[in-house]
């Protein structure tokens, strides 16, 4: 068993961490924090979870690096950014283990975190230690890391598709497009007026549009599969559903086809990368024959599903992928990497 | 006064035509017809009309085209595509004006339409009289034709942000992606498991890939404004609302910009494009500063809704697009064209 | 034409008065006022007004009783209670009529008010002269009233259905249940946790349990139509739709009848009685046959439609009505009092 | 271990059950029925179950009592009543356990199923012997069951918080009214109009107004912990979620109360007896403080939450309650008897 804290428990991604901890073999909740949550049970704060007696019990503490350090081994930050980095500068110096799920440990380059976050880098000297825990990918760096910055979830949607083929050199390294449809959670739990009910039920809109911040990782980790600089085009739109991530991947193929057999040759190809890349992994599924992605399929799993189609009208492959953004996009692929940090199964807890 | 009829009135477009229809200050609704409905008041069958005299009083009855042509002077067909010109045939033989809101007759090529349509075109020879009932792109064929063909919800999302930019040069006729997410309601009133509340709520998913239907008006109108064969990508998705479509589109614009200097000075010729195509257009809305479309902005209107972004990092150009699917995307343009047809202020009944 | 105002036009009900009235026969809407949004145009607040040239020029000022009371022969408030009675009294000195949407002014007792908005009255005084907006009750005060309290949205589902009996003698007045279901829209625009998208998306609760606000105006109407003090069972729950509120009251005949000929006999003294209420009303639709309520039926209009049900087994009469609360429940019903009250038909701009 | 078989796995419940024996620690699922599926695998159906081996590998088939008979030990039917009842009997006869999710054996009186149901009761000879599976109140007579009848999702969010304050004679026998409202789950997986989202997002409705088939279960398991014959007021409405239940109930308190004491003092009694009742129930979860039911805390959980006011100015009693239909309300319930029936913790394969 390992001792765990959540700091920041009371957003989204904060409560779906607790309820994966709650309920995992080898990890033992220790510690919540909440601000303004402080004194409440995890019972009273999340009803849902009020029939497990440890949430019963657990109380929301007001955050503090000593004595969390004090009660956990690993903590996970469920933290804004820039808020994340004041709390693992101090828990890394203390011997935590830190799983960060916001952007301020993904980048390398400071810079580049001034440029897409407006701000500066508030412990640019950790970069070159973190580690971007993406397990499909990082899977052994992860396992020795002392700390993690678990991805975004727009970034989890579009890389998991893209990489294997790029690193495969089956696509073109520029001119990707991914077009993302996300469930309004990944907005937070923030009162805003914009996240009301009334104003995301029976719409649909754009946002971020063209330079969302995630781009910053997203190009990161293509530009290392790619060895080469990437920049792509996206565009997350805001859906009326509380969870799911779908995208919608346009990618140039490396090869040219437009007959049936260049067509079904190349599909071969692409089948057989897949197939190496993600045949053995727990949390990544490719759809066969005529199914396509659909969110409702993965919503409550760190399952990421995805299926392709090759274009030969217009000489592209299309991909789609489609997850849960607060559990594989978030809070779940925190834990698969918490797994791997200590030795656990990879899916201890998350099936 | 123009005594008008409805052919498949049961359906979610053919609904929205009485409703605008019951409404309009030119139109005398004469006759509704749907084979399961026949015997039934338009209040019976659509409750929300009930306080409407005329929707107590007019009932549904069997379609006939001989008495349909005796009562109306215009026919507007809300029928599944091939069952359309069964109907569009007879009409037009006993002097009958028709607007025809299925696929039959938006193609000017039997072969396409076989293409995409799997079947055989039931009338060919209606092909070359037929006009696309597209007002802001061919307003002036509209006014003087017999047989007008409503185009498709998609379509009218792609083309009136797209034609603008085509016709004037600015944008490169090759390349062009279209991601679309659609309400349930455009599959229809169709009891199909797919297409339960259940089964769509809390999801979201593409469908048709890589090779929708609709494709082929698109292309087709795309090729006439170009001068050339467009090929396009597209890909719907089916989202959890009841009405609305929200399109970006990726296009390339024709001129090279990657300086501020450059962007600002493309930019200024897109805004000049749009302008001079739509600033009197009474339902295309061009926004302004940071406003991006929202289908709740426009659901229940005849209005598309755009707005455009340079991405000089891609050297792309988003063009976001927003309408009601089932208004301006099908019976309120409609009624636009009927609006046309008949010499009324175009805007009558939509405003 | 009368020269209108709506103070406090940034919220629901505010925005939905702003739609009636631009395109309103009789109405200019010379001034609206919003302290967040002053300065800015309706256009640019509701995009979706933003294709009526009113709407595009008409801005946002800081409410101020002088200038309003120079601009508008009568002026909406659709502000919150307490606050609505602080512009109600200069306007009213000023010679303006006033429509009131808030609680302030629908009570005759200055106690019961405070029993239940958990303050003093602001403006005691007014509290005889206002005139409850219900016109199918109230028609003929209406017409010359100077203040005209709009009845809140519950209220309306409940007492529509309920008073024509009473009145009749065919409920006994003790017993009344009343459950209701509400739109999220009902909660108003407000940044608060509870209204976020996701905390009412699949979700359905209880609140306000058992003494809401909205018990005080709906016993003292019941009980002026009763003639005898009135105290009723009252359960609002929030579902997961912006607009519509459903309620099933439970009453008790004041008639015995268990036989099918004892029920036939009080089913045709129940429909007797809602034909002579509202055979005529434009805005009551009781339904017959086998059909229910459905919001979905009433959205976006100012029609309460209602059912009935006879239960032998219990010797109940079940009634379910179904409005929006936006439009019946709150602008619509205000804007069909202010027909009333400058003379013109009830239904402009209303159908 | 034990060896499992769901008869029609195609439905909404069947499909729930397929989730809960998949990851049931003691129960292998050795065979799913479907005609409509026969030969495709559970992941196939189910894509959400594809990541689970024994989802890829089994496959369902055509219901056969024989082969299911030899197959499994226990057989859970999750189909139409009156069908249910076809099974049941051979299965038993070839010495299966059945759990039967149907009502076709959940009544002791065959006359009753015929007023309910229409028609004759497929096998009246096993009435006798079946169970009612509410393991809250027939607990010992469930453990040495053969024949189980699952309760209906509206009779468990109504009998589980009355049955209590009924037996314990806080609660008057008659004049119960419960008023409920569903997620269109409930409705199941049929191709119907009725059941499509654009008919059911934004809209809310009443349905089977007064007599809905579910009263005569409820009626007889209250008549049953009453000794009195016990007739009840019920309303279902159907509102946009997928799964859940709130049912709000007026009950009449036994004992008069208007004074702060006496309301205290009845108070304390009926806190008592809930507590006595379920503090030591896994799957009840009575709320404290003032917390109110919401549906969004126990969707996907076994759990029933319930909170409880009284109404000093009306003298009654509510009671609410929230559920998941189909887990508490279906397949959750059906699988905690299972646990019961087989002599495992009770809470096997459902926390």
């Amino acid at each position: 068993m390992t001792k765990v804290a959540i700091v920041g428990a009371s957003g989204y991604s904060g409560e779906e961490l607790v309820r994966l901890l709650l309920s995992h073999p080898h990890a033992e909740l220790v510690a919540v924090t909440s601000r303004q949550q402080a004194g409440q049970t995890v019972g009273q704060v999340f009803p849902k979870f009020a029939s497990h007696p440890r949430a019963r019990a657990l109380r929301f503490v007001d955050p503090n690096a000593e004595l969390l350090a004090r009660a956990a081994d690993v903590v996970f930050l469920a933290l804004p950014h820039g808020v994340a980095a004041e709390f693992a500068v101090p828990l890394l110096k203390l011997g935590c283990r830190v799983i960060d799920l916001s952007a301020d440990f993904r980048l390398k380059s400071a810079a580049i975190y001034k440029e897409f976050y407006a701000h500066d880098h508030p412990a640019p000297e950790l970069l070159a230690q973190s580690v971007y825990g993406m397990p499909e990918v990082h899977r052994a760096a992860i396992r020795g890391a002392s700390l993690i910055a678990s991805p975004g979830c727009y970034p989890t949607s579009i890389l998991l598709p893209t990489l294997p083929l790029l690193r495969a050199g089956l696509i073109k390294p520029q001119g990707i497009i991914a077009d993302s449809m996300s469930g309004v959670s990944g907005a937070g739990r923030k009162a805003e007026l914009d996240y009301l009910f009334v104003e995301c039920n029976e719409s649909v809109r754009p946002y971020g549009v063209p330079k969302h911040r995630h781009l910053s990782e997203i190009e990161e980790q293509l530009s290392l599969a790619a060895g080469t600089g990437v920049t792509i085009q996206f565009t997350p739109h805001l859906i009326p559903v509380n969870r799911g991530i779908l995208t919608t991947l346009y990618l140039a193929p490396a090869q040219h086809f437009t007959t049936a057999d260049e067509t079904a040759a190349l599909g071969a190809q692409i089948a057989a990368c897949y197939q190496t890349a993600y045949a053995d992994e727990p949390f990544v599924r490719v759809l066969e024959g005529k199914a396509l992605p659909d969110t409702k399929n993965v919503v409550g799993t760190n399952v990421l599903e995805l299926a392709w189609r090759l274009d030969p009208r217009t000489g592209r492959l299309i991909v789609m992928s489609a997850q849960d953004n607060i559990v594989k996009g978030a809070s779940g692929q925190a834990v698969q990497s918490f797994n791997l940090l200590c030795g656990y199964p990879e899916t201890a807890g998350l099936l």
